[in-house]
């Protein structure tokens, strides 16, 4: 991409009403705009980590031989009626809204409920099951506060998988791949080291569901860790009886803010019972559908990529979901002409700085925006027949021939 | 894909209240699902198609010099006030919810406002011109109807592409191309002998602007035309002063009915005025920048190729969108094994039928579902190390030598 012809600016200061560092910074490098408190643009630069984070998802969910889908916003009440979770006192988030037909209408906060209605259309016999159904999906939610920026917000991009299984020992079995799959993710996405699965509670149904949470000193959340014992688990569960269940006492845990990036959930029946998805078993007789969830977060990942990662000189993204891999940077005549041909072989490489400014901003602008490595091509380094490399999150530099680039 | 693995599903029958010949054929291939009147998911093989119809669209915008953006579906009011369109007078098909925080906010229509509002941040001078800004995103419509399956829904996909220029010449230039790249995109999607470049309304600012109306037995508009003279119109200007202006009689005209796959528009300062969208000019002073839109239907037009292409038989996809090239249908123990090996090699290429059913209950899925390409491999076939080749749209069959495939 050539700067010069993209609308992408860098701000030196924004609206001071942004508190949160990720969003102070994803605004001022370019990324994202702010529509309102809790809502935000993605711009082309940010748009373009948003799908490389949602592509590394997407290839680890169809390994899992899950199959993409794409739910609705709108949402028909009726499902939610049946759960009992349509009033404004079993969820406090709702956006709703009255149809000109008629009506109410719901903006999606999760797809629990007309997912399994959907599925009752699908599954009939157990030569149905199993089932694994993904989306990349936005959801709604009227939050009270907003003030972390991309991490939490009134209207979000997530990717949510849901399992059918036949009864709990398969749900098992899927259950524990999935675990296997968001460690795999979470260390793609750059968070490997800093990631845990964390117990959290089951709700009225499981002993326990599985959040990974990144440990990171703006998250909202507590959990607890011991590190030597790999037992993290969060608030809600620290209980006498599940720290005696999971073999740990009080004193040996550790207390730290951390950032939910994905959940798991055994739903078991509480969907399925009351929404009627029930199949007919092998051995005869009607059973019902055996159910999980699983979440991840998929902007707010990125907001908590740019909270580890980012220092006082701007963003740092890993190299796996860089919007570029290269930031191109020419001076000099001679430089201009060695960049021009080198950004034609492969433009999708480089975000290429062509704009015409002093190579100070330049190269501010390439720190602020975080581009893992930025390549100056100029009379002197052409000396050598290389570009100058620099790496964004370390610093160093060396000359590398063009011929290899 | 293995249809054995798949959740998909063909339907014999469907519930009765849905009228539209799109939205039935499509829930009965099992590539969408009705959430409720004018919302509908998109499945494994709708979604495929949805992708397929947005690649080869976002591949034109993007040879346009246009920069893809995400803007999110809840909108600030304030912007919407500053152009008068907040009221319900002035837009009747808004949904609007209140905000717990306090407030109210809006779920996306149309995008002028908010994005104008936007560019007020990149927008200074002549220097940061043109700008062009597409996305593909979700817009909602409070509609009092819902009776064409996927052609008009209370939410759908559509691209939007904005133009921001210092001038009128320099819009007409971007106008021009645009129009080459409609042209262009809908020849690709199998629409281009019965698309029509259409005058319509320019509104209160322009003289005209134009549509692309695909000729459709059930489409909602009725359009005016002359082959002979190239010349269609739409029903807003049937008067004697545009006749006239484009030379043509009325008697000269036929009717027929067609459905909007896209539209053009000269917005001129109908934003840039109140939003005070303006730009320091290279002679000096200040200027409103020149603005238009250019929209494509995304989910509309996956519903108008349904319409014009299906046969009793069931869906007929064109090649360059269908979710699979082949259906391939194995027959016999042979034939299952050399199918195995066929699919294998490529699973992207192959909607694989290897489920434990009748010949004759794939073959009839095959058509329903479209596919473009049928393959069956058996032993007969195999006698002379083919496949049978049946062409989806036309019926011609041929053998093909498996290492050809």
């Amino acid at each position: 991409m050539r700067l010069s012809t993209s609308f992408t600016k860098t701000f030196r200061d924004i609206d001071s009403s942004e508190t949160a560092k990720n969003a102070q910074l994803l605004i001022r490098a370019g990324f994202i705009h702010k529509e309102m408190a809790g809502v935000y643009d993605f711009l082309p630069l940010g748009l373009r980590v948003l799908n490389n984070i949602t592509e590394i998802i997407r290839r680890h969910m169809n390994t899992l031989g899950a199959e993409e889908l794409s739910m609705t916003a709108l949402q028909n009440p009726e499902s939610w009626k049946k759960t009992g979770r349509w009033s404004d006192d079993a969820m406090d988030i709702w956006f709703k809204a009255d149809l000109n037909a008629g009506g109410e209408v719901s903006f999606a906060p999760t797809h629990e409920e007309p997912l399994t209605n959907l599925m009752t259309k699908f599954i009939h016999s157990y030569k149905d099951l199993p089932v694994y159904a993904y989306q990349f999906q936005t959801k709604f939610r009227n939050e009270l506060r907003a003030k972390s920026g991309i991490l939490r917000t009134r209207e979000f991009l997530m990717k949510d998988l849901y399992s059918f299984t036949t009864d709990e020992q398969s749900h098992q079995d899927f259950y524990k791949k999935v675990e296997q799959a968001y460690k795999d993710i979470f260390t793609e996405l750059g968070l490997g080291d800093c990631t845990y699965q964390t117990f959290a509670s089951g709700g009225a149904f499981s002993k326990y569901s599985h959040e990974f949470q990144t440990f990171l000193p703006v998250g909202e959340d507590t959990v607890y860790y011991n590190k030597d014992k790999s037992i993290v688990l969060n608030e809600e569960v620290l209980l006498p009886e599940v720290l005696e269940d999971l073999g740990v006492k009080r004193e040996e845990l550790e207390s730290t803010t951390a950032a939910e990036v994905g959940n798991i959930f055994t739903l078991k029946y509480k969907f399925s019972t009351p929404l009627h998805l029930d199949y007919a078993k092998k051995s005869g007789g009607i059973e019902t559908v055996f159910m999980g969830s699983y979440g991840i977060g998929v902007s707010r990942v990125m907001g908590v990529i740019v909270e580890k990662f980012a220092d006082k000189k701007g963003l740092v993204w890993p190299e796996n979901i860089a919007p570029y891999k290269y930031y191109l940077i020419p001076i000099g005549e001679k430089g201009t002409k060695a960049a021009e041909k080198l950004y034609k072989k492969d433009p999708d490489l480089y975000l290429y700085d062509d704009r015409d400014k002093k190579p100070g901003e330049k190269f501010a602008d390439a720190d602020l925006m975080g581009i893992p490595n930025r390549l100056v091509i100029s009379d002197k380094t052409l000396e050598k027949n290389s570009a100058e490399l620099t790496l964004r999150a370390s610093g160093e530099t060396s000359l590398i021939p063009l011929e290899k680039l």
